[in-house]
């Protein structure tokens, strides 16, 4: 088995490739402006689809189908689904009544624009239409592709996402300790990022322990991107970030720099991905952006 | 074919049976109170989802599936998503930024008793959920399931019910005409139960022209359940509705009384259900239910 690692420039090339691959995609669904009395939804849903989203969900999705074998064409309604989801929870938690944030990778977050109450619906909107795309998948296996659908719905739901979301507001300026914070960040942010990949090995046609590897990859780099995203919040660049740094601080949010120490977050985050890794020792090469991907979530600036 | 109609007993003792029916089966969701951690956002979740509603949507997914020689267990976990489906619209309808409605069926809203946020996730929470539920059941043929989540999406989504409600906002104080109207009303509560009676049909193996026929049904009943609420908005017993009447009005919203008058619009009531029936003419006394139902949804007290 080849498993010469990817270099830096390679995976960067690799992630730009499949965000063009994925832009091009989504883009797609809003190609039909539709009935005139949808047109401020649709133009608010897609203002927070393309504010320059990475498309990490959907390129680990494609990523994992590919480590398998499988063909980036026929995930790709699950990729976009994956990122209608993602930027629903980010409309929703911007809110005023949530976090009540006004920028968003550097641009007005979409209730700044639209209103809170269509910022709210286009959230809701994306969320439903997630399982619209999925569902409406005519290519794939009904059997795998209902897999994905339930994988998916409970990553987001209230045992996934929305649970995190929930113990994340209730422990704000409380005192919390590690167990608490671990919980929120695995439901918050890595329950999705692990779906991601999962359903990408099940859509391949994945054996049932080649699945459970993904997956475990998926656990492990899902909490290592939500550890990164807690040290970016310190120590980052405003200007790449396109965010104030010190938000969390400021807002009492509860962050593994602020619980452990910033040393030491980086360090849980090595081990992460190591352990992510790991995982992905019975795959070949195929699986290289994957191990890539893995090492740029703690390397990135952004 | 005996086409011996349900007086208005029977539909009474029908509902009811129904109800408790699909009342055991939500409460099966929620045996587990789970993780500590989302012990409020369950309760919120749940005060919702029991507080007291018709379950109109189920039992028009029973209904459909009876009407056509299905079982109403085998559409259980469909039925059950489509409450959740609807309470995680009044939840969010009720929110300061929507409706700001402090009293829904004479209780205090959602975000009354939970604040916000929660209630914001509690919506949210019940509509991933609702995909969830559907794609877990494990006895339906996975074809037809698909198909079911995919109009129940469809109808719930940008293009249904979140298109509908983002019209009627930004219909309010404005001049609108009865094609906006209905436009509004069909999407924001028309297509929900378009898609209930569908999936009954869908799940219980109706051929293409049954399908039809019961979505045809569903579209008359859809438009005349929610003319008839515009017009309980007018004339009924706040008692009985557990909210206030007027409330339209006082907000400027758009209602077929307010734009054709009260007996225009009892008028076209009394026509749409007509020719709701006339959809059921293909189909035996075991459709007798839809039929009780159509007269039901104007007859209504509440």
């Amino acid at each position: 088995m080849k498993k010469k690692r990817m270099n830096r420039m390679d995976i960067k090339a690799y992630l730009n490739e499949k965000k063009e691959l994925v832009d091009n995609a989504l883009k797609r669904y809003f190609l039909d402006s539709g009935d005139n009395a949808l047109k401020t939804l649709k133009e608010s849903m897609r203002y927070s689809l393309f504010a320059g989203g990475k498309r990490l969900r959907p390129i680990l999705c494609i990523a994992a189908a590919e480590a398998l074998g499988g063909n980036q064409q026929d995930v790709l309604p699950v990729a976009c689904a994956l990122e209608f989801i993602h930027t629903y929870s980010l409309i929703h938690d911007d809110l005023p009544v949530m976090d009540d944030d006004d920028l968003r990778r550097g641009r007005p977050t979409n209730h700044k624009i639209f209103g809170d109450a269509i910022a709210l619906l286009a959230g809701d909107g994306l969320l439903t239409d997630a399982f619209y795309v999925m569902s409406n998948d005519k290519n794939t296996d009904p059997v795998r592709l209902l897999k994905v659908i339930n994988l998916i719905a409970r990553a987001a739901g209230s045992n996934g996402m929305v649970g995190g979301q929930v113990a994340d507001i209730q422990s704000e300026g409380k005192d919390v300790d590690i167990n608490m914070l671990e919980f929120i960040h695995t439901h918050k942010t890595g329950a999705l990022i692990t779906a991601s990949v999962t359903s990408g090995a099940i859509l391949a046609g994945g054996t049932e322990e080649e699945i459970e590897a993904i997956s475990g990859y998926g656990k492990s780099i899902g909490l290592a991107f939500q550890i990164a995203d807690d040290i970016l919040n310190v120590i980052g660049d405003p200007r790449l970030l396109g965010k104030s740094v010190g938000s969390d601080k400021e807002k009492h949010k509860i962050t593994y720099p602020g619980i452990v120490g910033l040393e030491r977050s980086k360090e849980i985050q090595r081990n992460l991905v190591e352990h992510a890794i790991s995982f992905l020792d019975q795959f070949d090469s195929r699986a290289n952006p994957l191990r890539g991907i893995a090492k740029y979530i703690i390397e990135r600036k952004k």
